[in-house]
């Protein structure tokens, strides 16, 4: 439940309130075209602030707020927002409205994360568009300029994610949160970021010295995925509301759980969903090198069941840039026979079962209860 | 003059006191050592938190530590600490230390900065060290590590930037600021950041599209270093001492000019110092295709004086990352008989001047104004 900073003396709320915010309000309801519009309303102040020093940064900015506005499921602001409802956080509050400006921050941050992931793996295209690097190297090409192409495509990429991470941190502060909100806030907000970029140094580190334990691959997930998807995000909401540690325990609980089952998910859609939905070629993550648990379980399997034709099969595959599809389609084949598709697709049903009952147990207010059990289905269904 | 919140009510200081402030304090003589000693606290306290996520985290923070404490000359809190005590803020204040880390943090912005940066020059050494790319390339390389080393050090480089930014404000914010020193501080913070990103990005897109103007070289040293280095620590430590528009926008008007003016003799050392001094190999300036002020007096000379041979040699010399020794000697030459050399001392010399008139106009507090003078002398001198 919200409990009210003692400094600010807030009404106690009406049974028909407590009833009324148990129904849907058009927040809630068009959460992700509200956050949309907070984003778009931050950057165009930033826009501006831009012109005051250059026009030419002013360019820069405009691609960073294509890129911000132009997709994304807006998971991490709407977890934030469930978890602020959830922990008794009204719609009809006149504060809803900075609180859904400090969540909507959280896709800045996501910006820097892809920017430079992209970057860092090399990935051409992200939301069916040209990645951010490839975007400014072909500006560079096109413009016939001196130096580099791809290292032009690079260093813009780098300030970019720069300028979003910083922004990040403005656009909270300036949400207009009550100050107690911000400092509770901020506590949560600093230990996910030291835990997202903890978790990408930690899966770099992996593909490099090649880490096949699935206790890795897990670890990984934790931090980059469910620590900062779901767990903090949703910790940042009871934050904010002044949740109870009972309740904020809960939703950590559920957090780590459904984000892990969520990026074990994505794991099999990476090697066996259809690009047309997922938005990037069958086989990418594989070519990246990427630790997946599912890769781990089926190494495991081949050594332990001595394939070693298998294994070598699977360890030249990862990593390997010029993967064909004709080997994607065989490492798909041993996933499945070596059992590896079915041992993660049970710890994605074992792990969302605990997750929904962490959920249970805290006894959440609706209709916060109900939307992140859809929440958590929709993440961790088959298709997506 | 230090205007206290209203909210806190502080006993007016005795004339003794006063007479005290102006005096030279250890914090104010040792102000190097106590920034380096904040850091390593605060980074201390970081490691810890790392511990708890992943030993191997733990290895890269302690990068990150010894690159933030093996040196620099702190030039950042220092001006932002003089700006403190010119402004009426006395090392015997209980929150002296607040301010100390406070302005400490600004050396994990230049942190990353100087890491972020190294990548997008592809420097191979900084303080005498091989830059953090370079450092993880070849651990990658000594441990036969699967992918390229090349990528490996760059995107550990990108990631150990990015925690260093986080981090910046992690610390600004834990200082332990009032509240109301908080506020004021962070908007200058939030200024100064995407002023110094505005500046890198105006810098790569200069060196990219070759903009040869002595006005854009001008804008870039003004957003990249002026702002960056004195202007805005200056004004961050003002803020912090809740100094009046007044006395900031003297400030704001001596940290431009002995900005920039610090930035022209960083280019003529650049070109003319002694590696042994500035710890990089003359001419490397040139080599990344740093488009300087003195690059381009020269360019517009030789253009105007319809010198073609001598502006050919420049514009083949700028950004030739192959340059040998003797056409940096060659540009060297030209850089003088054109008047470039002249023309940028001079404005060294006005700046320097107009800088020193701004801050005597101000009417500061001593010591402040005794050592923000030393401080200017120090920058622009011939011999660093």
């Amino acid at each position: 439940m919200a409990q009210r900073n003692a400094t600010r003396v807030a009404r106690p709320r009406t049974l028909g309130e407590l009833e009324d915010d148990q129904q849907l309000h058009p927040l809630d309801e068009d959460l992700r075209a509200e956050v949309h519009r907070e984003l778009a309303a931050f950057l165009g102040a930033k826009r501006d602030e831009a012109a005051q020093i250059d026009p030419q940064f002013v360019a820069a900015v405009d691609t960073l707020s294509e890129f911000v506005l132009g997709g994304g499921k807006r998971l991490r602001p709407t977890f934030a927002w469930w978890g602020w409802r959830g922990a008794g956080g009204s719609p009809r509050d006149p504060q809803a409205r900075a609180v859904l400006r400090a969540v909507s921050a959280l896709e800045l941050i996501q910006a820097c994360a892809l920017v430079h992931d992209d970057l860092m793996d090399d990935s051409t295209t992200r939301r069916g568009a040209p990645t951010v690097h490839i975007e400014f190297a072909a500006r560079h090409r096109e413009n016939g300029w001196s130096g580099m192409p791809e290292r032009f495509g690079a260093a813009t990429a780098i300030l970019l994610g720069d300028i979003a991470l910083a922004w990040a941190d403005d656009m909270l502060r300036g949400a207009d949160l009550w100050p107690d909100q911000l400092v509770r806030a901020h506590a949560v907000w600093q230990a996910m970021r030291t835990e997202v970029l903890a978790g990408q140094y930690l899966d770099v580190l992996t593909q490099a010295c090649g880490d096949e334990t699935p206790e890795t691959a897990l670890r990984i997930d934790r931090y980059k995925t469910a620590a900062y998807t779901v767990e903090r995000p949703l910790h940042l909401g009871a934050a904010i509301a002044g949740a109870d540690p009972v309740l904020i325990q809960a939703y950590r609980n559920f957090g780590a759980d459904i984000g892990v089952a969520f990026q074990l998910r994505d794991d099999l859609l990476g090697m066996f969903g259809d690009p047309g939905v997922t938005g990037k070629p069958a086989g990418d993550d594989l070519r990246e090198g990427k630790r997946t648990l599912l890769l781990a379980c089926a190494l495991r399997a081949a050594d332990e069941k001595k394939q070693t034709g298998a294994a070598d099969l699977l360890r030249g595959a990862i990593g390997d840039p010029r993967l064909d599809s004709y080997t994607v389609a065989a490492v798909r084949e041993l996933l499945i026979e070596l059992g590896a598709v079915a041992e993660v697709e049970r710890r994605i049903t074992t792990l969302t079962g605990s997750a929904l009952n962490s959920l249970q147990a805290a006894d959440l207010a609706e209709p916060a209860a109900t939307r992140l059990v859809e929440l958590s289905v929709q993440a961790t269904c088959r298709v997506r």
